[in-house]
């Protein structure tokens, strides 16, 4: 993937996704003795970064039938609850079937959006297993299959992230973003490599589910324990065939954990602090900062990935304090 | 007041306050039936537009003992919450002694960050008598009143508000507001004048504390029944001797009341929706929409104007979805 993916990426989504806030905070550049700022995707039309992604490939496959005169066929796809929603939206606005896989675990919030636009929604057990279910579905019927992750027109879709925080933002020296399957670490990496080498991107992930973490140590995907975790969004093994892992291998590097208690500090900080609203898997980056992480360079943009969090998860954690 | 004093106070401010994004709104935009755009002051820091009318006043007294010379005594202001905790704010960075009367409906909240800034506090019963309070402690002690809404700094500050809106929407055909002392809507209003005539400003007030709605339908400032509101920082009458009502008499004309349930359900749609936080006062243009009002136009800017709200009071409002 190259910058001029990336570009194509941008045009294509414009109409539909929003250029989101970078917002600087008081609270985490004093708790981290840094500039930080946070960049709002959980501003954007059905609430996460993956509006990015799930247009930029449901716009280019559209664009590959166009170009062999080929009327486009359904296209599927598993998710827990964000690229699932923003692919019924993509969907919806681009006129195109979509089948969603969603597992047991997905909030009721994230599969009632996603029925409301008119997906057709099949539950399977663990993530895992709704992969497994999407993939075949896709061999079967004849579907195309388009990962929450390893896709790279998801990817270039969520580089776009990172092309908005630099040219807003060119002194950024580091980037902070919450890792599940690697696509938003991967294609901002992509990204900030093209435009800016020496920033260096930090990928941060749920203790609860190390599927980096793990992978990176052993040099390979390797299939983790996954525990329950607020940041649903982020839970889960990767696909065995991921493109993501060599690339968060070879431009991100290691990944940062974080336990459960350092979500909750961090969702509960940004409403406190900052009158954000972010779920768990979209606080993730900033409970690194939370828990003590300390980012060279001085000035640190945090993506907040998403905001797709129940009202009565928000309550209980917002009660806690 | 004219459009120089509100640029010079957009210079003012600028080292001091965001640019606060203004975010399309696809729940609102169907409610209304129109393009309903939110200008989100409640991502300002102190999470209020307060921060321009307080940092405004603030830089322009000291600009005044500057050129004469003088030292620069105390400022004095009364405040249910967000002004006071601008001025804090203000009279922190600049340097400046401020006392803050507050009444006893005043959130916790709000009194911590006020006092989290260095400033005095002195609790008083309600609004208007900690409004008496502070302008008596200006009188006999020298000090310098800095009224929430009725001082033209404070106006002017409130202003670069339109100002935003309208330099990057020039299309905009109408502004709601909340109006509590009528700061923000005579500058508002004062701004859209001299920027683009065509735009109406609506000032949307909260059924329990009618005080605008009830003076211009007698054509003169009245006293009138207050009662509790989860609106709190628009809650009280207003100084008998306010600028702000022959400016929103003039400008704004009248305003649209709004019950306690249209509120409650502005600040959760906003959370469902939008996943912004706003305060009861925060919501109150928005809950015009909700509760049926219909604006002329289509394009329609509205003002969230603070994110004050305390944690367990939105965790009650959101449990009641």
């Amino acid at each position: 993937m190259t910058i001029s993916d990336i570009a194509a990426a941008r045009g294509r989504i414009a109409p539909y996704v929003r250029r989101t806030p970078l917002v600087p905070s008081a609270w985490l550049s004093s708790l981290a003795g840094a500039d930080v700022r946070l960049k709002l995707e959980s501003l954007q039309p059905t609430n996460s970064f993956k509006i990015r992604g799930a247009v930029n490939a449901a716009a280019a496959f559209l664009e590959r039938h166009a170009r062999h005169q080929r009327v486009p066929g359904t296209i599927v796809t598993a998710s827990a609850g964000n690229h699932g929603r923003a692919m019924a939206f993509a969907a919806e606005r681009l006129g195109l079937d979509l089948v969603v896989f969603t597992p047991r675990s997905a909030p009721k919030a994230k599969l009632d959006h996603i029925a409301r636009h008119g997906a057709d929604l099949r539950p399977a057990g663990t993530y895992e297993e709704a992969e497994r279910l999407a993939k075949a579905f896709a061999a079967d019927e004849g579907a195309t299959y388009i990962s929450p992750y390893s896709h790279p027109d998801v990817i270039a879709g969520a580089a776009t992230v990172a092309v908005e925080i630099l040219e807003e933002w060119p002194e950024t020296a580091a980037i902070l973003v919450p890792v599940g399957g690697g696509g938003l670490a991967g294609g901002i990496a992509i990204a900030a490599r093209a435009v800016s080498p020496a920033v260096s991107v930090v990928g941060v992930e749920a203790e609860a589910s190390p599927a980096f973490h793990e992978a990176l140590k052993a040099g390979r995907i390797v299939e983790v324990e996954v525990r329950p975790t607020i940041a649903d969004g982020l839970a889960g093994n990767m696909d065995p065939e991921s493109i993501t892992f060599d690339i968060v291998r070879r431009l991100v590097g290691r990944t940062v954990l974080v336990p459960e208690s350092a979500i909750e500090d961090a969702i509960r900080g940004l409403f406190a602090e900052e009158r954000v609203i972010a779920e768990g898997a979209g606080a993730t980056a900033v409970a690194a900062l939370v828990a003590g992480l300390r980012v060279a360079g001085g000035r640190v943009a945090v993506v907040v990935s998403g905001s797709n969090i129940d009202a009565r998860v928000l309550a209980r954690v917002l009660r806690r304090e």
